[in-house]
C-alpha cells in the first residue's frame, strides 16, 4: 500500500518540516499541500532535518478534491467525534487492516486551528480517528502525522531479531542441566522436581530466546563441572555435555 | 498499566514541551526529565498547549536509576541496532502485550543528539524499536514519545461507535428488499439469483454496519413501492415492509 500525506491548509511551515521528517522516517515520501497558508521557508527545511526531498517535491494544490482524486482511498483524520456517518470514525490499526490491498491511499489532515471540517471529510471514503484521552484530544498535527504512518506502515520495517524463540527442545536441555546441577549439589529428587517445574514454567512465561538459553546453559554447565570437581582448569570453554 | 515517561539529558525545552502535550493527549501524566541540559522557559511552555500540569509536575532527577528504580519494568527506547542483548528490540506492540499486566512501566528516551547509550539501555529490562526506514532511523524525541505512548494506551481510548456491524439476519433483510425491488423490475429469477449474490458478498467485505444496512434498505423500500405504484403520495417514512 502506497500512502500519500495530504495537509489541508497547514498554518506553520515549521510543521510541514515535522511531517516531512515523520514520512521520510517511515518511508513515505509522497506530500501534498492544499492551499498551505505559510510559505515553506527556513524553518520548514530546519525541522524536516533529512528529509529535504519530501520537502522539495511536495505538491501545492489549490482543492482537496485535486489531491485525492487519483488515490484508491482517502482516509480523513479527525479528533473530533460525533454521531453521523461522517463522524463516526476507524481506529487507525482498522485502516492498516482494511485499506492493506489498496494500491494508494491518501492520509488527510486537517489544520492546526480547525481540523477538517465536515464537507471536506465527507469528500473522503473514511474516517478515522486516533484514539487519546478524552480530557486532551487535539494531537500536534506531525504528531497525528507521525502515529498514523508508523501504525500503517508497522510491518514493514520490522528489522531481523538477535533471537529465535527457543524450542522446546532447547529448553529442556537448559532444565536437564539444572536438574544435573542440583544432583551434584546432593538436592533430593522431590524437591528436584519442585525446582524443574518452577523453571519450566519460567522459560515458558519469558518467552526466552535461543540465545538466553544457550548463555544460561553455559553458566549451568560451567557451574555443575566446577561442583563435580571436573574442571578444575576454569577454561572459558562452551556448555557442551 | 501506568506509565512513566523518563527523558534522559533533554536538550530542548521546547521538546520538553512537545512530550508533555503528547503525555496528556495519552492520558500519561508522570514526567522525569534526567539531567535536562535546558531550562524548562517560556519555549516549553507554548509548545505544552494544555499540557502545563505535565510540565509543571515533571521531576528533576540526578541519575536514571532514580527515575526507574520504583517501577516494575524499564523499556529504553533506541533507533540503533545491534547483535547484542541490549540491542536486541522489542516492536511496540510486543511491549505492549507483555507488559499490560504491569503496575507500572518507565519508558525511557535519550536525548534528541546522541540517544541511549549502551549502559543506560542496560539499566533497562527490555529495549523497544519503533519500525522506521532503513533510509532515516532518527525520529524526533516528541515523535518516538507520541508513537509509543499510542500503541501502549490504544485500547484505553477507544470510542463509543456510531454503528455496530449488521447482523447476518439485518442483511437478509436488505438482500430480500433487493430482490423484490428486481422483481417488481421484471428482471428474471438467473439474473436476480446473481444479483443477490453479488450484493451478500459486497455487504460482506465492506463490513456494513446496521445504521448502513437501515439507510440502503430506506432506499430499496421507497423505490420498490414507487416501481410498484403503491407508494405515490412520496412519504418519508422508513422502509418497514
Amino acid at each position: 500500500m502506497e500512502i500519500r500525506v495530504v495537509l489541508v491548509e497547514p498554518k506553520y511551515d515549521g510543521n510541514v518540516g515535522h511531517v516531512a521528517r515523520a514520512m521520510k522516517n517511515f518511508g513515505v515520501k509522497e506530500l501534498f499541500l492544499v492551499r498551505p497558508r505559510a510559505e515553506l521557508g527556513e524553518v520548514a527545511v530546519a525541522r524536516a532535518m533529512h528529509a529535504l526531498d519530501v520537502l522539495r517535491e511536495a505538491r501545492i494544490v489549490n482543492t482537496l478534491e485535486e489531491a485525492i482524486e487519483d488515490v484508491e482511498a482517502a482516509v480523513a483524520t479527525t479528533a473530533v467525534l460525533g454521531s453521523t456517518p461522517a463522524r463516526d470514525p476507524m481506529m487507525p490499526w482498522e485502516v492498516r487492516e482494511q485499506f492493506s490491498d489498496c494500491e494508494k491511499i491518501a492520509l488527510v489532515f486537517g489544520p492546526e486551528d480547525r481540523g477538517l471540517r465536515t464537507w471536506e471529510i465527507k469528500l473522503c471514503d473514511a474516517t478515522m480517528f486516533i484514539p487519546t484521552s478524552e480530557e486532551y484530544r487535539s494531537m500536534n498535527l506531525s504528531h497525528s502525522v507521525a502515529v498514523t504512518l508508523y501504525e500503517l506502515t508497522r510491518e514493514e520495517h520490522v528489522p531481523e531479531r538477535y533471537g529465535r524463540p527457543a524450542t522446546k527442545r532447547e529448553k529442556e536441555v537448559l532444565v536437564d542441566s539444572l536438574d544435573r546441577l542440583m544432583r551434584a549439589l546432593g538436592i533430593d529428587e522431590v524437591r528436584r522436581d519442585n525446582v524443574r517445574t518452577t523453571f519450566r514454567r519460567f522459560l515458558a512465561r519469558a518467552r526466552c530466546t535461543d540465545k538466553e538459553v544457550k548463555a544460561l546453559l553455559w553458566i549451568l554447565e560451567k557451574a555443575r563441572r566446577r561442583v563435580e570437581g571436573y574442571s578444575r582448569s576454569g577454561d572459558g570453554s562452551g556448555g557442551g555435555s
